[in-house]
């Protein structure tokens, strides 16, 4: 009984977390309008300067935010079209909605890319362009320059994670191929004036990492891409297009991305309207009113689930033996998102994962709950958000034939939660700021 | 400047927790005499009541405790002996000091466990013992049974963790094929009064995991051994002493270790007098006194030692950026013990790696230090104890030309730390409570 009330409070706990970082919310509580004037962190827009007003967008939560901009701004909005991932579409007045592939970029992506580059080659110093950035906002804004195909960028990329380049480099690259990423969409943009609403879905919310930064400067030339491309000797055949665009552009035969002191971000706000933090904090707040002790470790979380979670669970050790660091009943909130060295053949996600390890570190502890799932309310290729473990999840497992360690091995934890009933199923939640873990000691 | 004090301060709050599990501090804080009683834990000990008072002890901090022993005993203790790791002895006026083979036990090792037992064999109900258990304990305490030899139980430990045994697998065949472990000294002592004084070495601080638990209840019999070596399929000839001998336990034809209700535990006080959150909860008062906002974050700290130190450094990030779980000046202490997985050829300790590993995540941020050290004044094979790292290390770094990234991936922490001046060389410290860490972001 104890357990099932501690699950409940977790999903509260997590359900406040979503709220806090829907698209509209974050949308209307940023950008406030009053009559002819739009504020957006102490700037203000007066609605009548502009001739046209033009919305944009890219990301899994671009379709929510453009909502929220037709409720704010009504038939102020001239055009506009965002793109959205497969079946995170909702219904618009005047914004076209387009979906596309994600993670892996389409068709359909690359020609919805091109009515937002037609937009802005058209919109000049009396229109006001708003920018609607989300959590795979990159893969949702592909086009590649010059005559680089889709398909080449993906192989490169690949090429590149595989001979360790770091995440920084494969950035670099990806930027400099591309005619819309590394502030190039500011360049295009330019010279209307830009409002870019960003829902944050990296840890450290560096405006230049999400979605490749559309809207923000670059800090790398092509002269950095060749040496990167050169440091891990790539003169294959198969990344001809990139590598002979990167040797083209270092010879001045290619614009340069826009850098810091570039004209083109005169007149461009870029606002963090919501984050893995802004999640975190609100799931505390629940849990401060639930009659928790509260405690936010960290949005920075990274690294290997399995032992991110040990650590996890050590501190469920020491509240119960010590109450440190929080006396129970305690709730330790943390986000940011770890990854999975993947070495079997089952089905799960990083969350499901994160509570499958833990899980077995908290067997026979009473009165411990741990719930980890991701914000856009899909982890990995499942159904499922996340999950939830008790200390009776592994005893819960044996009785019913399933060995945590083999699935956890397998990386099987989907099919280990399910018939446990277990799981978290939120549905797509049209936002994304990462993870959330609540664990739970009462 | 700055960063000189953090490491200062860093390198006092560390110190605080070693002084805090000082061998000798520690047993006279538990063991209280005035004039003929001698108080334990709330439990009175007549001294008039002896006739003879043995002191026996294994560990690296055996003959450190041995001291305090002589101080509160004087000439009331009859005779005793201590086996200790090569090089841990201390002057001792009455205890004879055996210097012995650890990690690997040796013949030095076997020999004075052959006197221990041959003092407690001639114990009686008029004598009392006074057991000093520390950290290394078991391997300094080395009896096998029957015609078992030193390498035979070697060998199966290796064969048992190459085939991925538990720890707790392990340790309930290390107990039963022993002439000492898993409560058989207990019995040995019987039918004397037994204070057994423990410096935990061991997450949880289980009594039964410490030193193989000498003097507490085994719970694992013959059978449970028997059916841990089917599950694996020994059948080697290799470890054929080893079988037979639980063979024939199984059988009867050896005594089992003594279980939880067997009467050679009734007149047996095992008290813990120190551990690592003795440690902790002194490096934390010390840094509260150095005006630090301070938290212990947990003793039970396990895991991959370069994912564990992301999640620590994590929480540096989000010290800086929002303030939680503490405002600055922070310091985060953490106790517990990491593993390294080890793939590359080089010299260090998992404490020395955890800075490596954290150095790489804090470069370039300011005011942030971590350290991590072992309590013993030893990590892994190197004259350190630990080391300590800023967000300038990896630029001093680069200075001299070494690659952090290279001398992680080469598991070559001493030799990344060792020309930058930033190890923590502490020497013996005749003390062991695992690691502490100390992360200060100010």
């Amino acid at each position: 009984m104890g357990t099932d009330i501690l699950r409940c409070d977790a999903v509260a706990i997590f359900e406040a977390g979503l709220k806090a970082v829907d698209p509209v919310n974050t949308v209307k509580k940023k950008l406030k309008r009053e009559g002819d004037i739009v504020t957006l962190e102490g700037r203000e827009y007066k609605l009548g300067d502009y001739k046209n007003i033009y919305v944009i967008g890219m990301g899994k939560a671009a379709a929510s935010m453009a909502s929220a901009i037709e409720d704010i701004l009504g038939e102020r909005v001239t055009t506009g079209i965002v793109n959205v991932k497969y079946g995170h579409s909702v219904a618009l007045k005047i914004i076209k909605v387009n979906e596309a592939g994600h993670p892996v970029p389409d068709e359909s992506g690359l020609g919805g890319t091109k009515e937002i580059v037609g937009l802005l080659e058209k919109s000049g110093i009396d229109d006001l362009v708003i920018c609607l950035i989300s959590g795979g906002g990159s893969a949702l804004l592909p086009l590649p320059a010059g005559d680089i195909t889709l398909h080449d960028k993906q192989e490169l990329t690949t090429a590149l994670l595989h001979c360790g380049a770091t995440i920084h480099e494969i950035n670099a690259i990806r930027k400099q191929i591309s005619r819309v990423k590394g502030g190039r969409l500011a360049r295009l943009a330019y010279p209307s004036t830009v409002l870019s609403l960003i829902l944050s879905d990296v840890i450290g919310d560096n405006l230049d990492v999400i979605a490749s930064g559309p809207m923000v400067p670059d800090t790398h030339s092509f002269h950095d891409c060749l040496e990167i491309i050169n440091k891990y000797g790539f003169k294959e055949e198969a990344h001809r297009a990139v590598i002979q665009h990167i040797e083209k552009g270092c010879l001045g035969d290619h614009e340069e991305t826009p850098k810091p002191d570039d004209p083109v971000f005169e007149r461009t706000q870029n606002v963090i309207i919501g984050s893995n933090i802004t999640a975190v904090k609100a799931a505390r707040e629940k849990a401060l009113d639930l009659g928790y002790n509260s405690m936010i470790l960290s949005t920075y979380i990274h690294g290997e689930t399995e032992e991110v979670a040990k650590v996890h669970t050590a501190i469920a050790e020491e509240i119960l033996s010590s109450g440190n660091p929080l006396e129970k009943p305690a709730c330790i909130i943390s986000g940011g998102e770890t990854t999975v060295t993947i070495e079997g053949k089952g089905k799960g996600g990083r969350n499901q994962e994160f509570v499958l390890a833990a899980a077995i570190h908290i067997e026979g502890l009473k009165d411990v709950l741990i719930l980890s799932a991701g914000t856009d309310g899909t982890d990995g290729p499942t159904d499922a958000a996340g999950a939830t473990a008790d200390g009776t999840t592994v005893a819960r497992a044996h009785d019913l034939g399933l060995d945590p360690y083999a699935y956890l091995c397998d990386n099987d934890s989907y099919s280990f939660f399910k018939p446990l009933g277990d799981l978290l199923i939120t549905g797509p939640t049209n936002t994304n700021v990462m993870d959330l873990r609540v664990l739970l000691v009462s």
